[in-house]
């Protein structure tokens, strides 16, 4: 169930060429009449920007909040590409604008993949060209197919909620570009919303879902998700929609989280009893991306030692004797002291793919959640060379 | 060349069965005639302090920075180890004092190992009057053997001034306790000083050496650096004695670098060019901390887009087009491109145990320079089971 499932969106997702010639990696969603809907997107905040990211957030501006179609293109992310990727970027919205009979500036465009390298122009023209004779209203995970990097399988989600339905696909697990891992996302609903709201619940559900997910602290130059509103239901209810769009989004960050690269664990960190949700968050942060505990988690090992003194450094409020440390629910460290546990229930918890950690710190109400991975030999191996 | 061939100071290192019955894991270093001399420390800042850092600090209060003695131990950190490891810590401390027959609170104490466990005093208490018997001038590398973890050579250094010298042992990479790499380090001079003076030259000393040395970002529960000056040589000049002791301490940093946990490279980061230097530092420690670039250099990849990305991310002031990264002298970007290098010198300083990384930003003349390593197979290994 994708994006296609959502009424009025067509998809497709062709093989242009950009990887090689038979993997799919150029992928186009659109809406069925191609004319332009209310659209939102939340981009990277990294400084080192990449082009598509430029043009998109340009053409929204022209718009005013509005889009019919999103290229989207995997193998090469059109960054660090000076000039001419700005001129490519566009080139890819006038080529797609062009064979659909819209605006060029009613055209996204997302690009993911190495970076510092121009763009193969023919094989995105050519690529362009097959995608829109492929439209379809099933093409969503073909779509989702095409986006992927190192990414093993495609990521769809459909929700439905009262009269309407949002549609997700999503690749990647926000990791740095290299090895290729941007974090892109194109959401469709046929709910009616203006743009403005539309962008105030995409920033809250990104905010709740994505960015809770944290694989190794890096944000990539390209991280892009799109909202496309065709209204089709007739149905306008921002708070439900709201609410369909977090969840859509957090299972697709779910999802990226199982998928990332050379991850065994995922890791739902719950973080409670901090001064306030901004020290919450840093506790949780901090222990995420900790490459000591997260060598813990490949190792099964429930170890509580280094999580209190990794939060001890964080430079938040702090006291050993109050922090506690549970996995699966069983309280391996609390009042200072290491605590007996039930080593085959925990051992089986330690054990299967999705771990629970729950930590308390005793001096407040701040509470944080955050989604993490281990860090593994595969990791190392995806990630010590880049060609 | 090491702690004892500073002249007035004794040290030694035994087995007392704390690791196991073979291993050094317990050390003395005294002043020869066990009088308090001008002492400074520089110790953790991280909450979770473990008991030896909160009595030594104490003992250093209560003499007004007089010491005649360090004990340290290995194979056990006295960390999270609540009311107990406090009257352990102090019982060290007591134990060294009365087999010397100085008071208590002229000995300052180490340790460094697993956290969460009990001292096992028994072990403690023998090998402390093993240690007090094998005291000699010439064992200063025997104690620095006897603080090792997970190193793999113990570090000593000798820095011979105008008339005075600067000796020091350390153990461990800056890491996190666990695997047991706490960052201990004993300094031992004959330069004349008060403990004023020798505390805000000690602070200056690890902020330009230890505190630019980062393995993983972590900071240990244990992180201690005494200085001991029994002012034998008679020579005061505190700005000779400040060079001296940066020098000392910056060998040891390198030393404890090339022998990080699983490490295979050791990267020299120089970051110029910032707005300022509190921005070229994060810009530093943002890269030196990344996981994608460590393993990076673990492949011998100069790769300079995932450097560009992850300092664009780190939220100082920057702009694609004036960055340039440069490994050994060799631009590999500049101005919003990649550059042509000759790849054979390239290639072959890339193979070498020590990286020269050199980022300018093109933003000011804010300086930094970080001393990290790489992220290896092994280091996982080594980190993802505690037991």
């Amino acid at each position: 169930m994708t994006i296609t499932d959502v009424e009025g969106f067509l998809a497709s997702g062709v093989a242009s060429g950009i990887k090689n010639n038979k993997e799919l990696d150029l992928a186009l969603v659109t809406t069925e009449d191609q004319q332009p809907v209310p659209a939102a997107a939340v981009f990277t905040s990294n400084k080192m920007t990449a082009a598509p990211v430029l043009v998109s957030r340009k053409h929204l501006e022209v718009t005013g909040g509005t889009a019919s179609t999103v290229v989207l293109n995997s193998g090469n992310a059109n960054a660090a590409t000076g000039e001419q990727g700005l001129l490519d970027a566009e080139r890819m919205c006038q080529l797609t604008a062009q064979g659909l009979g819209c605006e060029s500036s009613e055209v996204l465009v997302c690009s993911t993949g190495w970076i510092g390298y121009p763009l193969p122009m023919e094989e995105v023209t050519y690529g362009i060209k097959s995608a829109i004779d492929s439209l379809k209203d099933d093409q969503g995970t073909t779509a989702a197919k095409a986006i992927m990097t190192t990414d093993t399988v495609p990521k769809n989600t459909l929700v439905k909620a009262k009269g309407f339905s949002v549609g997700g696909i999503s690749k990647g697990a926000a990791m740095l570009q290299p090895n290729m891992a941007t974090m892109l996302s194109v959401l469709t609903t046929d709910a009616v919303i203006n743009p403005q709201e539309a962008t105030r619940l995409l920033q809250k559900a990104v905010s709740v879902s994505f960015n809770c997910l944290t694989v190794d602290g890096a944000e990539s130059t390209n991280d892009t998700v799109i909202l496309l509103a065709n209204g089709k239901s007739g149905v306008e209810d921002p708070t439900l929609l709201g609410e369909a769009l977090i969840e859509a989004c957090k299972d697709l960050a779910v999802q990226m989280a199982d998928d990332a690269e050379g991850s065994t664990k995922t890791v739902f960190l719950h973080v409670t009893g901090a001064k306030d949700d901004t020290e919450a968050e840093l506790a949780a942060r901090s222990t995420a991306n900790s490459q000591l505990i997260k060598c813990s988690w490949y190792g099964e090992d429930p170890y509580w030692g280094r999580i209190a003194a990794q939060i001890g450094a964080s430079g938040i409020q702090f006291d050993p004797e109050t922090i506690s440390v549970s996995y699966g629910g069983q309280i391996v460290y609390t009042q200072g002291k290491a605590q007996e546990v039930d080593s085959e229930a925990l051992g089986k918890h330690m054990s299967q793919r999705r771990l629970e950690l729950h930590v308390d710190l005793g001096q407040g109400r701040g509470e944080s959640d955050v989604v993490t991975t281990d860090l593994t030999h595969a990791y190392i191996d995806e990630n010590m060379r880049t060609s």
